[in-house]
């Protein structure tokens, strides 16, 4: 019988991804009810007990040791450390963090399951099917992660007396704002030549509601008008909004509720407050996000339960060979410093570039050279145990703060919300901000940061405690957070996204969904479909293109 | 010692809270760092054995009886049904419900933890700080309420063919189109006469930023620049833009990313669009939200555990009686039938004024008068038991979905996000769409709720089961869910406001966070406040000003 799915995966493997697509919406499915993302189907068997050497037991890693491991290939991973997950990597009581900038921490956060950060990937959006699909299959328990709180706050020194400014004044302040212009501006006869007069009208009546013009009234209960009402005739004037916050929230007597002034537009169109106040409507961090509880690297640890003794931990790579049509990785055990190889069929190689072009290998020279050639990006955090004092005063329950500081983005914890302590990440930062921050003495960047938390929290900076920090560039075996291979070097990509004899390359790298475990999935499904294809026909597959995930 | 806090405290007891707020901002605390909503700290001691009858074991009822309880009132509270928590109701396996309708229902979800739906409150904001502070003081284990996923959709056969609309294609496309408007209103010289040149430039460059002009392309990792980019010398167009959801996500290979195409303004135009696209923007229902693990009733639970033998469940009170300075309560006991009759010096009355006007008593005339005059709002809920397909198939996690039909509101669970199984509140109104929903047969409410989530989520009706309804209007004891008396009677709300002899009310229609469990708290937190002024004066405390929460 050949079903719908069976149509598109077919297609897909013949045609590609665009043309897949095309064909479903041909078939009039609606976007978002096809189960994308999920891993290839692969033949039941279709391994034949073919030997598999996987190199890094990231999420690419371990899900294509799971994968194939389905169809009936021998897999083994090679993990140089002594924990799986990779860039998931959560914290918590007693890990430790050895970086090349000298620095050698051990977390000392309270031994509580609830009292941990996520040092590298933190949330997972609703369309990351991938993801979501192998914390179902291998039953994680999934969470909401907060990523967006109206009570989040935007600090900088150069606006608004370095007093915080929050989420929800951010939002509809400037939304008030502009509609009260765009408004004066249509009624100026600014759109006389594009609209009719009677289209303006419909037009104004839309900017009254949506920028709550003419005094700013709390909205009532929900009810389903016909047509919005007419805008006024009179001016139409962005007033103090209870959206934007209260002053004297509503209450009993005549506690009516006092809405917050609005700030000024100038002080709205600062690039922090754009930056800051807009973060969470891009489509990644777009609500609703999820994490798994109690640490993200539930994901990892629930397919080392599945794999066994599939993930060899403590094995550093130290020469990648081909030999015949297979390969040979020599590894060192870490703990034994004894000198091991392993003899597969194939290879499947998922260590960042930057790693990987210092371990002697037989690749092909082009891809060599897309590997010398590779830069990752830097990334920084920084984490203390506090009680959690933007619970109980500061109304913050989740969500991010931003201010212009090399710290950038504060982040409160989604988890066990009303909890006595908690652990805020008061730093996370990108590029030159994480440069700097991580070039800092130890000390000196755990000051900094609770310099931060005190500007977003004035009188909050001293109950934070326990400070742990991470800079991603600095870390053995990763030397960066993410490499964006496909803008820096897109024949680069492509050719990388091909197999090289034995060789097959995965990663968050490898995809345009980079620095997401999303990404690492669905390349490492872009790998193993590659494989299998060359696996079952006998001949390698050097096109990108047999693969359907639909 | 006379801390900021006693200042707050006594300045509130005389001059009532603006004035308290005043001073607050004088004082330049910053908003929202008050312990605002607390109950009033009531001398240690204060009550010295004086009995206090409490009618009602809603939340209002319960607080009263706590706090009191605390400063040594001998409280009992009559409560007519087998449970606590009046409109704070929890449906689950085996929940009965029997209506003046005449329908009487059994509630057949399977008997697990998290399948559960708040017929009643059913959210918490950030900002109802007497609610969370309850929930924290009595171990309330609380999580994130979903009020709002980008995922919900918007459904009316009237626009787009029919086909549900993502919440984040109505909001982004809304903002994009009416920032390409806007855009051209101003190169059109609208803004000449209200703004220089130099301000229209950058006025032009935040819209370009804020409306996603010129492209519409993906924001790449956050920046913070010293000023927004100057907006581009061509024509500012919105087009697809990622933030309004992908037709196909980024992947490997050649998968960029195609995002959909926007929807047109006059869709998004549509009432029900500019309603249920932007109800979550409103401040009471803002993210970040919260409610009790397993069940908004944990609430009243919680109190029920520490009050003990205090709350007299199955009581219902057949005569209210002043009786000298005090009053004497008559009661029934629902399981014996017999009469029975409690003395005491105060009494607290927090049933809903339309069921109080039936019960004979000694309020005076004027109080009386507004009683019997108060009307209450209709509203209902309809949920089914089903497969989580919305998470499964529709990238739903919790979150509301909006039709024009008579249901209105649909409402995904929050709770055990990847269960197998969850509820599906596929109906939530008011008013007269509530009272039409509330008049048909049993069958056919749910056989419309279940139409409304094929509309929804096509393909989907079918595995809806188990289905239970409420119509809060035709519920015994409760007759509606809303008083809103300020709004209906100011002078009727201002003199219920205040005692009657021994006689104090409360409830959440003595508020103007009506319908909220934080305006039943609050009020109950003013008739104590004044109850016990006047029991340490010795003197009937007829102001309504005595109180102070700050």
């Amino acid at each position: 019988m050949t079903t719908r799915r069976d149509f598109l995966t077919a297609l897909t493997a013949v045609a590609g991804v665009s043309a897949a697509w095309t064909a479903v919406r041909a078939m009039g499915l609606t976007e978002g009810t096809i189960e994308w993302g999920g891993a290839p189907a692969l033949p039941p068997g279709s391994g034949k007990g073919a030997k598999v050497v996987i190199l890094g037991a990231g999420v690419a890693g371990l899900s294509a040791a799971y994968e194939l491991g389905k169809a009936g290939y021998v897999c083994t991973i090679l993990e140089a450390r002594d924990r799986v997950g990779g860039r998931n990597f959560t914290v918590r009581h007693g890990t430790k963090l050895k970086m090349d900038d000298g620095t050698d921490q051990t977390c000392t956060f309270d031994d509580d399951p609830s009292l941990y950060f996520n040092a590298g990937p933190a949330r997972i959006p609703s369309h990351h099917l991938a993801t979501l699909g192998y914390c179902r299959e291998l039953g994680v328990k999934m969470e909401t992660l907060i990523n967006h709180s109206e009570s989040g706050r935007i600090q900088s020194d150069a606006i608004n007396g370095g007093k915080p400014i929050q989420m929800r004044q951010a939002a509809y302040d400037t939304r008030g704002h502009l509609a009260e212009l765009f408004a004066k501006s249509v009624r100026n006869g600014g759109l006389d030549k594009e609209m009719t007069k009677a289209d303006q009208d419909q037009l104004m009546a839309g900017l009254v509601q949506w920028g709550g013009l003419s005094g700013g009234k709390r909205t009532g209960g929900p009810r389903v008008p016909n047509a919005l009402p007419a805008a006024p005739a009179g001016p139409l004037a962005y007033g103090p909004s209870p959206k934007s916050g209260w002053i004297v929230p509503p209450g009993p007597l005549d506690q009516h509720g006092t809405p917050r002034a609005p700030l000024p537009l100038e002080t709205l169109m600062h690039p922090l407050v754009a930056i800051g106040g807009t973060f969470h409507e891009n489509v990644d961090m777009q609500a609703t996000m999820m994490q798994p509880v109690g640490g993200m690297d539930m994901i990892p640890k629930a397919f080392e339960r599945v794999l066994g003794p599939v993930v060899k931990k403590g094995c550093e790579v130290t020469k990648i060979a081909r030999v015949g049509k297979g390969v040979a990785v020599s590894y060192k055990d870490k703990h034994t410093g004894k000198a091991h190889k392993v003899d597969a069929d194939y290879c499947i190689v998922t260590i960042p570039l930057v790693v990987l072009a210092k371990i002697p290998n037989d690749f092909s020279a082009d891809r060599k050279s897309v590997i010398d050639r590779a830069r990752y990006a830097n990334s920084i955090k920084v984490a203390f145990q506090a009680p959690r004092f933007w619970e109980t005063r500061d109304e913050q329950y989740g969500g991010l703060s931003f201010t212009d500081r090399d710290t950038f983005i504060t982040w409160y914890p989604s988890g066990n919300l009303m909890g006595k302590q908690g652990i805020l990440v008061a730093g996370y930062s990108f590029g030159e901000q994480a440069d700097r921050f991580g070039a800092m003495p130890l000390d000196q960047r755990l000051a900094y940061a609770r310099t931060t938390v005190e500007k977003l929290h004035p009188g909050h900076g001293a109950p934070l405690n326990k400070g742990f920090t991470i800079t991603w560039g600095k870390v053995p075996y990763n030397y960066g957070i993410e490499c964006a291979l496909a803008e820096q070097d897109p024949a680069g990509y492509t050719l990388l996204s091909s197999a090289d004899g034995p060789f097959y390359f995965a990663g968050e790298h490898l995809s345009h969904a980079g620095a997401w475990q999303q990404g690492a999935f669905m390349s490492s499904h872009r790998a193993i479909a590659l494989l299998d294809a060359a696996h079952r026909s006998g001949q390698p597959v050097t096109t990108a293109r047999p693969f359907g995930h639909a």
